[in-house]
């Protein structure tokens, strides 16, 4: 049996275009002779599905597209791909996350998912009521497939901090025989993601002494990017087919005779510290381009200072949607080398993109007189360092409003952590590419992209990391050296450890103190397995610093 | 049997002050001569533990506490109090929501929350297993009583958009004789949340055949207010016993002689209009109120336009914290009246309160000057409007640096459903304590404080409503007029109804387009059965406008 493994950017509600693809790639799936295209989790939906789910008039347009596309499945092929369905009268909620098989003038088929992740970005027991694996058997042409959806083959163990599957459903199915699993999935990228999906694609195939079939989907939606990678193990769990990552794929596979695509320029080729690399600037990429043309919009722009941290989200910008579409603005004050302006600009050169420039000293010297006449004097401090950031802040929105542009926000997860950034200043943008990126992964980026020639000028990774809101200020006078605090960082804010060393103890309340800055942070990419966001939900009235 | 009814105001993760609370409590209960004593649901802990969770040294502090809280019960009484618990090596989830019941010298005894609320503002699937209420059965002094947890008395039919309690775990104990079901709950407040809850305790009362004593927390959390209202029934659902709203009380019942406590102050002597309006002003003050102290905060400040949302937001800050520690500050431009200058002043006389004014007529020129002598020249629009609304944003933001006082932002819910709002600009704050209000709300609210005599200078109330952001503005030239908007909003928002009328269609959308605003919104006091902030969680990118 010949499977196409159909890996889609679905567009979430968009349930027409979404629609549209699955039959643009199933008749894809026919012209390659394949039996059966399988498509991802929630593929006519679109993931993320959240509170949409709370307004029934969604659902039931999802439904009508439903009855429509049932009808325009050509003959000879069968159709697998993901859907909300209506739940069971007894079941706590009104949906479920499952898969529809659809054949021409046949009944359509229903597989429910039964493990509904429900911790970091996952909300899945807010609205989807449990399947039981155990029912999903399909029979087709002669085999016996097993339907799973995404985390159904993630009870291995700890899923996450605080969720663990002490029962794995694949357990009530041991010594049963299929002829292959098939997985349906919409699972986000993180640093290293792939490793560990393909360790619980192989622990399955092996466990049920079968091929496993795992299709994903790829895409940005809001805070999530899902990667693809695609991919097709034997009963030992032996990769037999893996699809591109980042990008729309089909890709084939035969559960008979075990022979599949390999794509040739996937991220496996690369060394394990540039696949982390090449991942990022996919990830990140992508994030971007979908964001913006998902949300109906073109161009972007971003307040380019020197640094590294806007040099990095630049470069991103352009890979995302090439030069043109990309504005650069250096907003120099008096605090400000002279080099970081030249710096910016042959950046902005380098790239190919628009550069424009706005001194601020005289708003600056304005805004401050207007405070000090009228409220109080004071000598200089955190308040005349913010002032700067948010003066900046208001003329790139004055940008966007002008020339209906998103302002990307150039901040990175070390600052986020600890604060270093200001609220309505450089905090301000509709989407924080880097926000997840900690600054030592910032600078290996930066080198990264650096690595065939110097894009970005040396002198920008070179320079001692600077926010230049008084004279001679450096990063390292108020915090840890990075290398230092990123550590501390990954341990409490990824991995959940507690804080024990001395510089932990003084970045974990760092970030207590500064949770009221990140509940107003524009949304981030998220990249690694425990980002700022959605996913990590903290209060901000909480006396537990610990 | 006595019991106390002990409704106090935890604080997330003080465990210390609250087990001190807790003893405090016990011996004014056993002054009053108590057999047993009941506190709120996670009133140990704190309510909203959500991913405090994850940190398994936040949770080996409460630990701590609790194992030197059992040590200090003193003689003679039975003390049952809310804490977070280990749950079974076979549970899912590593915790569990617990009552723990306390003696001098006995062994604790523990009982688990069944029901757990996962929609809106409630996650508790996310970190917390499933108890049984059958098994929640307390012995004590002859008496047998079932012990439950909040949500496990509100499985009567459905509890929100897409949850329904088919499942009601008091069905598995019909017939069984208790002397008494307790509850501990920490239930937010929402309007005529008290009437809902009335309904489910005499629903359960009836069911059970026996009187019911629920407890609920007090106090604000972020967004959440709890509201008290303790509440003893009957077994035919007559109340014996009503605690006070908004703030911690103690109460006492017989559930032998069926007599207890009436507080005569409270809510329910007021007339169902005025009622409402008290509830709404004492929830948003106490919310306010905790949200600055619980943060280490004593000051806050606001931008007073002359408008009537800013002129409402200074009454309730005042009513939360005093004259002394509410600023108020006008930020006139061009396009503001006179009359609007006048008549903030005039407000923060009437209140005592601090007033500045930073005229913006000279910023503002000199911003818009440098954007357009560096980048791009065009006739006044939206641009203009929201520059201005920046610049006020960035003074207020000076201030809170300059003297440590919170920002409270002023918008109302009106506002937020339709992007009716500058992003950096007037929705700056630490808080926004009427942006659960809808527009006609904050009239009636307005009225409500006037009812004396005229705190709010007459004409706050009467002028039409404006942004004042260019010559001769008004709200209705760009939106629908308020009592039509406001009942789309309520329907689309909080009923989660689909839109039908022209209006409602105009609004959906607006709604939509504007989400990426709310995503970086201030913390809202939540009032109603669905405010916007975390209890509502809708993606950015979407195409089903719906």
């Amino acid at each position: 049996m010949r499977i196409a493994m159909a890996q889609i950017n679905s567009h979430l509600g968009n349930f027409s275009a979404n629609a549209d693809k699955i039959i643009e790639y199933t008749k894809k799936a026919l012209d390659r002779n394949c039996d059966l295209v399988l498509f991802p989790e929630l593929a006519l939906f679109g993931y993320w599905t959240s509170d949409l789910l709370e307004r029934p008039s969604i659902v039931a347009a999802q439904d009508k597209e439903l009855e429509k596309l049932a009808k325009k499945i050509p003959e000879g092929i069968g159709v697998l791909f993901g859907a909300v369905t209506h739940a069971k009268k007894t079941d706590i909620k009104y949906f479920r996350n499952s898969a529809v098989f659809l054949q021409k003038n046949k009944k359509p088929k229903f597989f429910h998912k039964e493990l509904l992740p429900t911790y970091e970005v996952f909300d899945e027991k807010r609205h989807f009521a449990e399947g039981e694996l155990v029912k999903n058997v399909l029979k087709f042409k002669g085999k016996r497939l097993l339907v799973s959806i995404c985390e159904d083959i993630w009870g291995w163990g700890e899923a996450w901090e605080g969720t663990r599957y002490v029962n794995n459903p694949f357990r009530a199915l041991r010594g049963e025989k299929f002829d292959a699993v098939l997985n349906l999935s919409a699972s986000p990228f993180s640093k290293a993601k792939d490793e560990r999906r393909l360790s619980v694609v192989q622990k399955t195939a092996q466990y049920m002494k079968c091929p496993l079939v795992y299709v994903n989907m790829v895409g940005g939606q809001d805070e999530l990017v899902f990667d693809g990678g695609s991919i097709a193990v034997d009963k030992k769990g032996n990769v037999i087919a893996e699809s591109s990552y980042f990008e729309e794929d089909i890709n084939l596979v035969d559960i008979d005779s075990l022979e599949g695509g390999i794509r040739p320029h996937n991220l496996t080729s690369l060394k394990k510290k540039d696949k982390d690399l090449e991942a990022f600037r996919r990830a990140i990429a992508l994030g971007i381009k979908d964001f913006v043309a998902k949300n109906g919009m073109k161009k972007v722009h971003l307040g380019l200072s020197g640094g590294i941290d806007s040099a990095l989200v630049a470069c991103l910008a352009v890979d995302a949607l090439g030069p043109g579409n990309v504005t650069c603005i250096a907003m120099p004050s008096e605090f400000n080398h002279q080099e970081s302006y030249e710096l910016a600009k042959q950046l902005a050169s380098n790239l190919g993109s628009k550069f424009y420039s706005i001194p601020i000293k005289d708003p600056y010297e304005g805004m401050l007189k207007a405070f000090e006449d009228n409220i109080s004097k004071e000598d200089f401090g955190l308040m005349n360092e913010n002032l700067q950031a948010r003066i900046r802040g208001a003329f790139l929105m004055a940008y966007s409003n002008r020339h209906h542009s998103m302002l990307l926000t150039t901040g990175n997860k070390s600052e986020y952590a600890t604060g270093y950034a200001t609220l309505y200043g450089d905090m301000n943008g509709g989407l924080a590419p880097i926000g997840d990126l900690l600054k030592t992964e910032v600078f290996a980026l930066s080198e990264y992209y650096n690595k065939e020639y110097e894009l970005i000028p040396r002198r920008i990774i070179d320079r001692p990391p600077s926010a230049e809101l008084r004279p001679d200020q450096k990063d390292e006078d108020s915090l840890p050296p990075y290398k230092v605090l990123d550590k501390s960082i990954e341990k409490i804010v990824v991995e959940c450890k507690p804080a024990t060393t001395k510089v932990d103890k003084e970045v974990l309340k760092m970030i207590y103190r500064n949770e009221f800055k990140r509940w107003q942070a524009a949304p981030i990419v998220r990249v690694s397995k425990h980002a700022f966001g959605t996913g990590r939900r903290f209060p901000i009235t909480n006396a537990a610093i610990l």
